[in-house]
């Protein structure tokens, strides 16, 4: 992917991002949630302003204890989703959860942007049900930059959507594509669908039948790609269903956990290779922070009219950093109003 | 995967394996497949025999100007399937073709395993015609051994089936399982079911039907493992349809290459990490050896009576000659018996 254009760096300076973070879901809330924020908050660049959303009990004393009390505001929740809870459920019996009230506080435009490492279900129902969709998209995405060649793939649906028609992957890729216009200011992002090989007619019927949808929108489609060409330099949004898309993803991390855990344990083998590793050690991190799973958390739920960022369950500190980062960018670039100009532009030119 | 039971390698001792390798098919052929062979010819360990089979006007010269013709059977073929030949034509109409002529050799006993790199959905459908499924295999099955933490794991199906029901990733279980009974002389392989998350109720209609299946049977099934499982010593089979499997395969590919791509940038961006680099050269190698995609190639076809593999199209040397290893281990632990064995026990076992 090209660099970003500079005019919509510049737009981003103008705002002052109101990020609220979900102080409930994933595995170590409260307390990665506002470990996060305390480095981010240690950086005197951030003019982002931060507010945490759950139970009083809770979040006050973990407030207290890190000195954050006057520097992040408490929007109180009574209720809490927990990780197994049913969505369905979690959406109509606890209309007091720390998501239904900060994804409310997001609608009422008391806050910018919504960061949950919460259940995933219920953060997609409950954020559909009180943002809306945009208009044309029929269900919320979940999204994932990816690296790549080039710097980034964005890579979508990765779990939100199991099932999808072939117009729910025509609509993956308009979103897809709006989001980096919106977000990267890329002029015509190249839209692949992911399949098993490039030749028309591979795959199954649903992704066979969305390739001449695809062909005769006018997103710049560029056919089949395959799980190699992810993370290559030759397409910028990469769709697939949601099943598809979570296992591709989980096996990303997976290889580049084995990998990372590979090079440790071979460089302090000996005493050689430990010495080598001594003087390699800045290229070595730039390998690791280049291509660790935690330096590419935060996935953007797309086609809601509101923005929120779905971090890992299992992040840690500098992954939900990562998530705070996406959110705040988002809001930077105007995202909303953009994807929605960018979208109107494509009804305009098919029609 | 825990350590070969030692038997296996007993019996392996006492076979002198019969290979026969496709001479056409593939990027490189025929000159990958003889330079990997004449590799392996060079290895004073081996014990195999080895034909190849194809063009003689072709197949003639290349070996003469490696100085195989000695060592090497040349078997006549007419005729070579194309890469983007239909595989529903080629069965019918290219009955002379190499595949074709190689399968029929393997059926009739003239030789023990076939290799080849060509048209992967014309080497499954010959196979199938010509050496039939074993009892009970409705389509045979293309897997992989992929590294992991512990050693490897067995990940089937990875690109034969693109439809699979219930019943069929049931069929892949006992395949795997099976497999790794004879192959590797495991007592219990545990056997996951891939999907988006480990609880019950995840997943596609399908795969969600094959759960229970899989429960009742008796196989050591474990449940619903993610792609990052894939990598861990937690599984030793991992089953899905061909689409998602063959998506997942190139998926650990393409990271693969992108990591030891940043590696060998990084470590030559200046003097002093040039330097480490050279003392850790020897781990550094080590890292590339275990998860270069190259060390993995060579994936067998399951649930046939007969042994063949497919290499990977774009192959290198080093990756051909390891997908003739895969064929030769294949022969030497009498996989198709032993299978046939295993899958009786299962049956008696469960009646």
């Amino acid at each position: 992917m090209p660099k970003p254009d500079p005019s919509v760096e510049q737009s981003a300076a103008q705002k002052n991002p109101r990020i609220l973070l979900d102080g409930h879901g994933g595995d170590g809330a409260p307390d990665v949630v506002l470990d996060a924020l305390k480095q981010i908050l240690a950086s005197s660049s951030c003019k982002a302003k931060f507010g945490v959303c759950g139970l009083v009990e809770v979040l006050e004393p973990a407030l207290a204890t890190r000195g954050l009390t006057s520097q992040v505001e408490l929007v109180p929740a009574s209720e809490v989703i927990a990780m197994d809870d049913s969505p369905a459920l979690a959406v109509r019996r606890k209309k007091q959860s720390s998501i239904h009230v900060a994804a409310r506080a997001v609608r009422d435009g008391d806050w910018d942007a919504l960061v949950s490492a919460g259940n995933t279900g219920a953060l997609m129902a409950i954020s559909k049900l009180i943002l809306k969709t945009l208009p044309g998209i029929d269900r919320p995405a979940l999204a994932s930059m990816i690296p790549a060649a080039d710097g980034g793939t964005f890579f979508l649906d990765i779990g939100a959507n199991i099932d999808c028609s072939s117009e729910h992957l025509v609509q993956l890729a308009v979103m897809g594509s709006c989001y980096l216009q919106a977000a990267e200011g890329m002029e015509s992002p190249r839209v692949g669908l992911l399949n098993v090989g490039s030749e028309e007619g591979k795959g199954t019927d649903v992704v066979k039948a969305a390739a001449p949808i695809l062909k005769a929108s006018n997103l710049n489609f560029i056919g089949n790609v395959e799980g190699t060409d992810l993370f290559s330099d030759r397409v910028d949004v990469v769709v697939c269903d949601g099943f598809v898309g979570n296992i591709a993803l989980k096996t990303m991390e997976g290889v580049a956990k084995l990998m990372l855990d590979t090079i440790k344990r071979e460089l302090t083998s000996s005493l050689t290779a430990k010495a080598g590793a001594l003087l390699s050690r800045k290229a070595l991190k730039r390998v690791k922070s280049a291509l660790h799973p935690s330096e590419h958390n935060g996935a953007p739920l797309l086609g809601l009219n509101g923005i929120v960022v779905k971090s890992h369950g299992g992040a840690d500190v500098r992954g939900y950093a990562c998530a705070i980062e996406v959110a705040i960018r988002e809001v930077e670039a105007d995202l909303i109003a953009r994807t929605i100009e960018s979208m109107n532009a494509m009804v305009e030119a098919s029609s």
